[in-house]
């Protein structure tokens, strides 16, 4: 048992570290399309990477932020800009994006548990704790995005992105209600969230837009 | 006595939800102008119901937000989306802007006296207490048009619509300074926000603007 | 010692009443630009100048804000507001541009210092003590710019702002660790901020661009 839970916190760790970059590098690189200076490239990945843990933890009222107790995460993403801002050029673009889209999208589904978790665990009702996940993976590349003054891509680009995290999320409250043990539930949102997410990109789903 | 309370509180809450619902629909069509996918209406909707309301509670450090111990707003607020998706076309937008602008001034008076409730009751000071007004009543709409990368309509179309509620908000807080009972103070503040936007509206006032 | 100290708080106040004047100035002006009501103006002009400040305390779960103890500040910033829509022309802008330079950059290093400080009181590890530094120095300036639908001026304009912020507030920190008393490591930061800012204006430095 023991063995399969810390096997379980390393692969946990190696998602949450790999997510945590690709939501970064998404930031970078938007960054970089919009000519931003150094401290611009910088703040966006961070904003990216820890806008929506952050803004979970605010509206959950929970102190310390993670990256208060993980300071190294902070130090990470400062090297990777760095790293990137030396080594990166406009043609790596294409090739990165299209190499972050998984961990971006196992960042998604952990990112959501993450948030269903702190919110049940603060006792908040299901429907709320579906929002901080929806929130806790959504809300970094919004933010990104209206800093580079855009409209935030989940809301328009018509690709499931959003509608994963929250039958993800709803997963997780699901298992949680019948009191499944943590690993499962986390499991559960992962695969459903990750899932539809693949499947989205594979069949190139649309949401429905407004018709006008 | 009982009687008028109840009543009272019914009429309250009535036009609390009709407030909602038009702040919402705002959203809703904000967004659909803006060509959003699903995700993206109903995000915008929520943050236009919502955002004002929780940014106050976020500033004045109180929690349970209200859409946290009054959930069915929340799911309110999602059947609304569904069935404006469904339903709602762009030809209705310019009847449906008329139809709520009422239920909105309404709504503006009762978040206004709603945020300047809550601060004084947490012991701020007047100035803060009808900019915790001015906060709930209108950054709502400021956060709409934040995230649809717009120059917040409140700050810029030369309408009143915040001042109605500044004068609003003073009016609580003086009617609240002289012991007023509190429905009356919400009734000072309902009658002179929702008054002076009905009369800036027919006499068409303007802003000053900035003479360059 | 008593003298000093005194002297130093005067000192002080004129610094922070300064800075906030010329933080509030800048958000005055580009608000002005966008031809923004009275309304935008005056919301403009205090998001620059106490957005900064009132994020910090947001993440660092501090109340009450300064603004909430030190109203008047508020009620100086709406006077400012009201003379300046009086009485200034788009003509004096260049000339109230180049006269804030100087208490912009003092408010910088200032309000950096004080950021550092919460935050090291708060027993916030070095880099977020930094990090919250920036954020109270330089985000009143990101909020305007959001606010008026711009990319923000400090991650875009190549020229050092954020990262002479940095570089006081790490020499704050240093100070800070090795027990130099309050005054000094205030003016430390200050001295490094205001020399960096103005090394950096007079030999007209750039940020490295992205080499796309």
């Amino acid at each position: 048992m023991y063995g399969i839970q810390s096997w379980g916190d390393t692969l946990r760790l190696l998602v949450e570290l790999s997510a945590t970059a690709a939501f970064a590098l998404s930031g970078l690189m938007e960054a970089a399309r919009k000519r931003l200076d150094a401290v611009g490239v910088c703040v966006v990945a961070f904003l990216t990477a820890f806008g929506g843990g952050t803004l979970r933890d605010l509206l959950l009222d929970q102190r310390p932020f993670f990256w208060v107790q993980h300071t190294e995460m902070l130090w990470g993403v400062l090297v990777l800009c760095v790293i990137a801002m030396l080594f990166m050029r406009q043609r790596h673009f294409e090739v990165t994006e299209k190499a972050i889209l998984w961990p971006d999208a196992l960042g998604l589904g952990l990112f959501t548990a993450t948030g269903v978790h702190h919110a049940l665990q603060a006792l908040m009702p299901g429907v709320v704790a579906v929002l901080m996940g929806l929130i806790t993976g959504v809300f970094g590349g919004v933010l990104r995005d209206m800093v580079c003054n855009e409209i935030p891509t989940a809301f328009k680009d018509h690709r499931p992105y959003a509608v994963c995290a929250f039958a993800g999320g709803w997963t997780y409250v699901g298992l949680w209600t019948f009191d499944a043990p943590g690993w499962l539930a986390l499991l559960g949102c992962l695969v459903v969230t990750v899932g539809l997410r693949a499947l989205a990109l594979w069949r190139n789903w649309q949401l429905p837009a407004w018709r006008a």
